[in-house]
């Protein structure tokens, strides 16, 4: 570990020289010579020897944070003024030294700095939805990075850096492959690949997991069923795990999707989830693994709304968990919408450990074409109050184990990294890895605070780069709510690829597939009726969130429509209209875009040329993509409403069935050909 | 003009700054500072000062190489010792400076040089297999460069950087798109994107063209049919140039993949080859633009060899298409075979022009993951005599119109490039890129020599790098032609991806697909007679090439196999019999890798990490394989001859079974999923 520290620091030097081209492959960990000559003057006094102990702790210790160090005073003899690095594990130096390089690289002063930090969350993951063809599924920068063909013999030197961007944020987990998982990935040829992957990652602090499918036994085992109460079925995986953790010694543990759209699971045999969970849990239980089970579960064989189902299917089970089993949960009770309520699982499973599951990757929210800094949505479920045990029983103090202590926490992030050269795609997604990556280490922090520190690090620390550009990322992702899925609006963009509007989409194979399955448009109003007068949905919050929700006095604008089917003219809080608050919202969704445009313009001289005319260029696709939205779905709405657009509205530039007659093909992150 | 060549200049500035990593993105074009002191020196003293004329010649001229330039007088004008580059059109002096930065690179010296060099082929293309999805069909580099979804908003700066290293070679034009064509490529949104990397590439003397699905008035037209003799069809294809010419007026023109493996064609329609050549050249005549129509055809519906086919059906079509037409090639009968003799096609239509189409890409060598640097496979054909005309009439007279004078002539690679850092996936794989640039400039040109400058100026000029680096280059393809298809032995691969050993393989779709299909291995013997008492594909050669091959004595030991059907006992040149000789090239092949094995590590001082990393790790993986081709392939022919092993092979690591069971998934470059 003490190698490692001092490698990462030298490494700062050489990606010095590296990076002239300024192609965004050092993400924020630039490390350029601090250009302030009097902030320069003070870090060069400050930091003049770099000490380390002469023998390192006998051995790493486990526990809360405390603010001491076995071999401290070791370290203290013979030195007067100095920066102290303290850590009760090793992986912590690691993590003080990117904190110290942190503070430097926003040009904080190190004098009389007293930094104490500890992870709320104690894994923090990524799971990445790489195929085994390297086609990653709602991926839009490139390809997967895992060299599947070329590994374990071939080991590309990018795994490191990947892992280094990881630890330099506190992530110190990777679920490798798809969800929708692949069988393959359990036999012992993937297993020394994964192993080679395992190698490079260790030294950051970054445990692998796989995502396992559920009827592996049969498929790569050679049994006749996977029924998590056959005892050969259970001794297959026992067989697994302890194949597993010959090759890969610190094996976090698996991820399941089971049951869900197409999966096979427990419920093939009639077993329960808790029944297939723990039949996997079981096996990696001798060495300390977890199973990550998912909630995001529906049918629409289920003659029921589809938000109610996880929560149907998984409350029941609270408690019937075994102890190394945690409950994945999405934000919201659909699937990463623009904006969702929180999901109504959380807080109702005091008994199960609950992981909190967001998408990085934005794929309702633009791929990564469009500028969507998803710091606020995550805070927005985090600090969601549940009031499940009274006010401030937020979703964040029940991810964490605050509320509930359980033995193992987590937080997943669905990664949008690829092969592309600046990792993520457009130019500022990677703000979206970083805010997660903070988030999950400590969720106390302010969305605002990481797109600024984000910014600084990535671009400059001059005022004139880091004011406008932390506006646009602060404003970025109500501005796409506001022009594809304002006011509670859900689910209503195109088939298949999810990339721009598709309000009419209503012949898709499953009911619940379908954009008028979600809008309800209809002579009346529009919106989904969860009240107890409709799906009554809102039943699964606790009564407080339940009876503010539903009444449409008390009811937050911006889920009015999740939750209501609300009349044309119904009166808004602003005084409009449902259709003019409606077709403002759209538009100013579009005016946010454009004065985006000409922020970024007057950058021209500030930021280098490659990133500065990316996103130039990303920008204006965006405010057409904005457009389209606009005018397709007030276009398409307005055939229900049949009122005239509201004042403010521009015209739109085509009628509607131009938009119902765009096809997108081949749509980066679809795993299927068109 | 000017104004690009001084930026190519000053490039070469920046690309110093960027690469300390040498991570393979500059290709062979790295010009690092020169670090021989007296070569330093002397070209230090050589070029002081860039002087341009004042004025640009008034009109681009065309015609053959002339050593003057309309400024010249202008330029000499108050200088005297100088480096003089001219030509007779703009492009030619950016060919001309990539000349001269060249002899630096390579420190060859400055003084009293005279080089004069002009291109024998007039449209050196290559050939991208790539579909819209960005899958390369058999492309081992990553995804296609090509990013249609950005395109045109985002114009990724590494276009840029691909056609300045297809200038630096004198690649002169493009086909973006995979011969099994997607027709949406010639709507009008792809078209705006065409037009975008058409815009990057003109600078730099690189055309684009586009592969045309034959069916396109059907599928994006919107007609009943796509019959050539159809007027509707006509005027359809007219219209489209008209379109494409529109938005890129230097358009080169289609490349088509007619009545081939599926592929839509107009014999589909009853028609011939000339009949759908003709339509489509025809519709681009107007605008100079020209159909390059494949010959690569064969049908197992039709009773007859596979290696006849194209000849059959092409050689009576001479003087049958229009002067806009070139037909294009594959180097032999079959399909990009490790060797192949050359293609009767080849000096049997003497009224066409025809277009060579090697292949870059290694499909059948390894992919990206073996080396085989492909020269002298590329210069086997192009110097194979015809003797169609008397002695002499090679391939590469014929190709490139000395033999026979027509209004054009092409060559085609299919390209090797794709997303991967490294551009070609092996780090020594650029080299085949490099060298189908080079011979297609000048096929008298030695592949020995182009290897060596390659090595020059993508590793070092010391010569303890450039002997060992560049010998194991000019081995390579022979190694891999030992390992896995010696003497003559063809098409014995796995299914579908083609990678490594399936000379068992005999339950393809198609009968022709079967590797048993080629070798015919029985209890007599093994190969194919091609002779007058078998298929007689030899009848399709000249006279004297088909006497020489037909008669086992005077046949070539590296074709033996390809056109006779031998039995084991055989005694060869050698002495040995063929049962022996066989197994002594696979070992032989093996040997070969293992050599370079201990070639390379000895550089681990001389070649910077990450490259040297790399290589390293595939050839261990290139040893193994080797492996498995032998042990695979002697011990399947092995149940045919009831001989054992050869003295001096080694014992297989594995039984047959395990070889035959041996699967792979997820090769890279095959289409489909697994």
């Amino acid at each position: 570990m003490y190698r490692l520290l001092l490698r990462l620091l030298s490494l700062g030097v050489v990606w010095i020289a590296v990076a002239r081209g300024e192609d965004g492959y050092r993400l924020w960990l630039r490390y350029d010579p601090v250009t302030d000559e009097a902030k320069r003057r003070e870090y060069a006094a400050a930091i003049t020897e770099i000490v380390l102990p002469t023998t390192a702790p006998t051995r790493a210790e486990r526990g809360a944070m405390r603010p001491a160090f076995a071999a401290r005073d070791e370290l203290l003899a013979g030195i007067r003024d100095l920066i102290l690095l303290v850590a009760n594990r090793d992986i912590g130096l690691l993590y003080g030294a990117f904190a110290l390089l942190r503070e430097i690289q926003l040009h904080r002063s190190l004098t009389n700095m007293n930094l104490v930090s500890a992870p709320r969350i104690q894994r923090r993951v990524l799971n990445h939805w790489d195929n085994l063809n390297r086609i990653a599924e709602r991926g839009y920068a490139g390809q997967s990075l895992w060299e599947w063909f070329q590994l374990p013999d071939y080991v590309n030197p990018r795994y490191r850096d990947y892992a280094r961007a990881c630890a330099s944020i506190g992530i110190n987990g990777a679920v490798l492959n798809n969800v929708n998982a692949d069988a393959l990935i359990l036999t012992a040829p993937y297993l020394q690949k994964v192993s080679a992957l395992a190698g490079v990652f260790r030294p950051y602090g970054v445990r692998v997991y796989l995502s396992a499918r559920f009827s592996a036994p049969v498929e790569i085992g050679g049994l006749k069923t996977a029924d998590p109460l056959d005892p050969a079925v259970a001794k297959w995986w026992q067989d697994k795990a302890a194949e597993i953790y010959r090759v890969i010694p610190d094996f976090g543990g698996f991820l399941v999707k089971a049951n869900s759209e197409g999966q096979p699971g427990p419920q093939s045999y009639g077993r329960t989830h808790a029944d297939g969970a723990n039949l996997i849990a079981d096996a990696l239980a001798p060495y300390g693994g977890i199973v990550m089970w998912r909630a995001f579960v529906y049918d629409d064989g289920v003659p029921d709304d589809r938000a109610k189902q996880a929560y149907n299917e998984f409350q029941p089970l609270d408690g019937k968990f075994h102890s190394n089993v945690i409950v994945q949960i999405k934000n919201g009770p659909i699937d990463f919408m623009p904006r969702e309520p929180f999901h109504p699982l959380f807080g109702a499973m005091p008994h199960t450990p609950l992981a909190l599951e967001v998408q990085i990757t934005q794929e309702y929210l633009g791929a990564s074409t469009q500028l969507a800094y998803l710091g606020p949505l995550f805070k927005e479920c985090m600090d969601a109050d549940t009031f499940r045990n009274g006010p401030g029983t937020t979703v964040a103090k029940i991810v964490d184990g605050s509320q509930d202590l359980h033995g193992i926490s987590a937080i997943a992030g669905v990664a949008n990294i690829g092969t592309d050269r600046n990792w993520c795609g457009h130019p500022l997604a990677a703000a979206n890895w970083y805010v997660y990556g903070r988030l999950a280490w400590d969720h106390t922090l302010g969305a605002d605070a990481i797109a600024e520190e984000w910014v600084r690090q990535t671009f400059a620390n001059d005022p004139r780069v880091v004011k406008p550009v932390t506006a646009m990322l602060l404003a970025s992702r109500e501005a796409v709510v506001d022009y594809s899925m304002p006011r509670g609006l859900h689910h209503i963009m195109a088939e298949g690829h999810h990339y721009g509007p598709g309000p009419w989409v209503d012949g898709a194979r499953r009911a619940d597939w379908n954009s008028v399955y979600y809008h309800r448009a209809d002579a009346i109003g529009l919106g989904f009726d969860r009240t107890s007068k409709g799906s009554n949905a809102l039943a699964q919050y606790a009564p407080e969130v339940a009876r503010r929700w539903s009444d449409l006095a008390t009811c937050p604008d911006e889920l009015l429509l999740w939750f209501h089917h609300v009349p044309w003219d119904y009166r808004m809080r602003s005084g409009a209209t449902l259709w003019d608050e409606l077709g403002r919202h759209y538009q100013s969704g579009v005016d946010a875009v454009r004065s985006w445009e000409k922020t970024w313009d007057v950058l021209a001289d500030l930021i280098d040329e490659e990133r500065f005319y990316h996103v130039q260029a990303l920008l204006r696709r965006q405010e057409r993509d904005a457009r389209e939205w606009r005018d397709a779905c007030l276009q398409y709405f307005q055939t229900f409403s049949h009122l005239s657009l509201p004042a403010g509205v521009e015209a739109p530039e085509h009628p509607l069935d131009y938009y119902r007659a765009h096809t997108l093909h081949f749509v980066p992150g679809s795993s299927s050909i068109k």
